[in-house]
């Protein structure tokens, strides 16, 4: 036999449980996105690369997949690549469409994008991601709605969440005060790392680039209440509107989420910076409760995101759900739901002849009651076709056969705890196979 | 300004009203597939070239997209293309996994599908494919499947459908009865443009291969029900072995069907050849009955699929749905129903203060009871809400401004009729909204 064939490195096939258990939680954020009005949109896989080019820095330009032309222009330099992700896509949408679009603009998108990343565990050259966003407003009850999104969509998923809020002018005040307004990037990327590798080794990497972080950590050590942080730090904007700026901002957007009694937990987190530049006011990140994985969830505003394509001044906010990381959550704590596993629930045995028409009958009598049914193709021996239902995880096999035809019933047999019993025809129309 | 930003080629941004639709056709499909147990699998966009290359003829290896290398490799010819359809990977899924699937293996598949064909009026370079398939069973059960799940998508969709059926066995004993059982794919190329190109230039086209067509004109000239047809041909393949088992096969498919009532046009249509050569027993196309289109559905049985990678031997059946063409009948008929629009039913407009709190809280209510629906987000000024709520096409905005708030009520005009009352908070609770 020929070698088995396989599929590029970095990238994935998913099985029916997997691809049934994906599409679960894609379904459920697809449910509450469009509850709160932002419907999908759709771009193609491909962009042109003018599009695409120096939207990601010197890095990203060389892990974008390049598609090679075709035909006469084979010769020529590449037109087209992949999309890298969904949040330039969407900013050339904005701005190629924004004569039919009407604003504030409110959005999802689920789709996969490609990185000719080298790939390692949890990391892919193709991956979905899945964002939510508003374009043309600078109200925070837009944080607001999608810090209610965030956790109406974990709610449904059955997964414990933290929701870290921050904001950018709050970090730009704290580097203005320690002195260093022109050094915000050296100390947010500092600070994102806080996390991974300590105070200690953040306060050496700002030591190298001539920062002084003695002001700096008593801020990032702050304990207590969102409230007590605030009003701790407020103290310390007197000489920055900026910072002073970032503070009301929170301090607005945690007073309208009071007002919901949303079951989330809310900290802020002052060495909350997120990588991307493009960020200008509130930051978000989630993160599981019960299951250490890195962020599951995270956005912000940004005031300038279709500024690339010509059109400045147009702010908005949004946040993206990392798909495999809530996987991954999901299944390591068994949240996913029993019906998520994309089989049948009752399978009928095939017997052949007038048995077999009379269980295809039956078959679309519990088709029509919408509970997922089979019938096994062949009349093949019960010993295969049993087989058969147990590796596919069937919770019922329904058996007629010549007896059964004749008296007018249904054999059925629980796979879980072995239990069968014969039912009439009528009956059995009126089952649920729970 | 920056010139506009465009997407390349053949390539499509869908708006939220066209996702809407296009989900709704998707979505349906996905819910009668599952019900009858052939559930999702996914497979990555991109495939090793060594899998795509030479499955689909001189012609298909120009038309597929290639990817460039990039790293180190980037000097090397290509590795990677992108999928040109679902059934490649699907029969390299199926041997690749062949030890963890269990047979008969049914699945479906909908995920986009890319080709380098020149861009037309309906052709496009990037395109979703809606694919149901069983393989591992002979059994002629699988084809009765589909043609239910056929009549269970377009009844659903409310799509007026005829289904054709024939039998490549049917047609080979057509070509062995005429005397060229050798030149079945001649004929069959020149038998499926009969519709296009009519008889006449059939005959020309045979006669100038030195095929006769006095035997095969009153075959394709056949009138009468189905069983009629069958009974004429039938009496043809005295000579014809392969002839008389595909009427045989083409009689029980019909047998089966006929005991489920199944509220679908079925006709034999013996003309019907359908281009792809892996086809070897029955074969489908859907038309619609109401809109002039090609087919919106196809696919047969094929008995070596994954033979291309070395696993021989493995019979199966599928059908494909045309989304692009079945979007357009849908379009065309005004099928699609009103909440396919990807809007919101309920729009707050916004007061800013504590009635925007309270329009908040009642949101949320709304949202609770699964009616989308949303706040807008500024409070700006009353016309400009209203015209937002006018271009998206919102069915009601309530209004809560500070009369409503001191008096515990909600004013709801409906956009439709332009009718308004004031109602209590209480009352929105249980209102639908509908």
């Amino acid at each position: 036999m020929a070698q088995k064939p396989t599929i590029p490195k970095g990238t994935r096939d998913f099985s029916q449980a997997e691809t049934a258990r994906r599409t679960h939680i894609f379904d459920t954020c697809r449910a509450v996105f469009n509850l709160y009005g932002y419907a999908a949109i759709e771009t193609p896989a491909m962009e042109n690369l003018s599009t695409l080019m120096g939207k990601y820095g010197e890095e990203g330009d060389k892990l974008l997949f390049k598609i090679m032309n075709s035909g006469e222009k084979a010769a020529d330099p590449p037109e087209r690549g992949l999309r890298y992700d969904l949040t330039v896509p969407f900013a050339r949408y904005v701005v190629q469409h924004q004569s039919e679009i009407v604003f504030p603009f409110k959005r999802h998108q689920i789709q996969p994008v490609w990185r000719a990343d080298r790939p390692q565990k949890g990391r892919y050259r193709e991956f979905i991601q899945c964002d939510v966003d508003v374009i043309g407003s600078t109200s925070l009850a837009c944080e607001v709605e999608l810090i209610q999104i965030v956790a109406e969509v974990f709610r449904r998923l059955g997964v414990g969440v933290v929701l870290k809020l921050n904001n950018r002018k709050i970090l730009a005040g704290i580097a203005e005060v320690i002195g260093h307004p022109d050094r915000l990037t050296d100390i947010t990327v500092a600070i994102d790392k806080l996390d991974k590798i300590g105070i200690e080794a953040v306060r050496e990497e700002l030591a190298g680039k001539g920062i002084g972080t003695e002001k700096l950590e008593p801020v990032l050590a702050l304990e207590g209440s969102f409230a007590d942080k605030l009003d701790a730090i407020e103290k310390m904007f007197s000489a920055s509107e900026t910072g002073f700026a970032g503070v009301g901002e929170m301090r607005e957007v945690l007073s309208m989420v009071g007002e919901l009694s949303l079951d989330l937990d809310i900290e802020l987190d002052l060495s909350l910076a997120r990588g991307l530049n493009y960020y200008t006011g509130t930051i978000f990140e989630v993160k599981a409760r019960d299951w250490a994985i890195g962020s599951i969830c995270g956005g912000g505003r940004y005031d300038d995101l279709t500024g690339i394509f010509g059109m400045s001044g147009v702010s908005g906010v949004g946040i993206s759900f990392g798909a495999d990381r809530i996987y991954d959550v999901m299944e390591g704590l068994g949240l996913f739901p029993q019906a998520a596993t994309g089989g049948v629930r009752v399978m009928f045995a095939n017997f052949g002849g007038e048995c077999m028409l009379q269980a295809m009958r039956l078959v679309s009598e519990l088709r029509s009651s919408g509970i997922a049914a089979e019938l096994y193709p062949d009349p093949a021996k019960m010993k295969r076709q049993m087989e058969y239902a147990n590796r596919r995880g069937v919770l019922f096999v329904a058996i007629v056969g010549e007896d059964e035809l004749a008296a007018g019933t249904v054999t059925v047999k629980n796979m879980v705890t072995g239990e069968q019993q014969t039912i009439t025809s009528d009956e059995i129309r009126n089952t649920s196979f729970n």
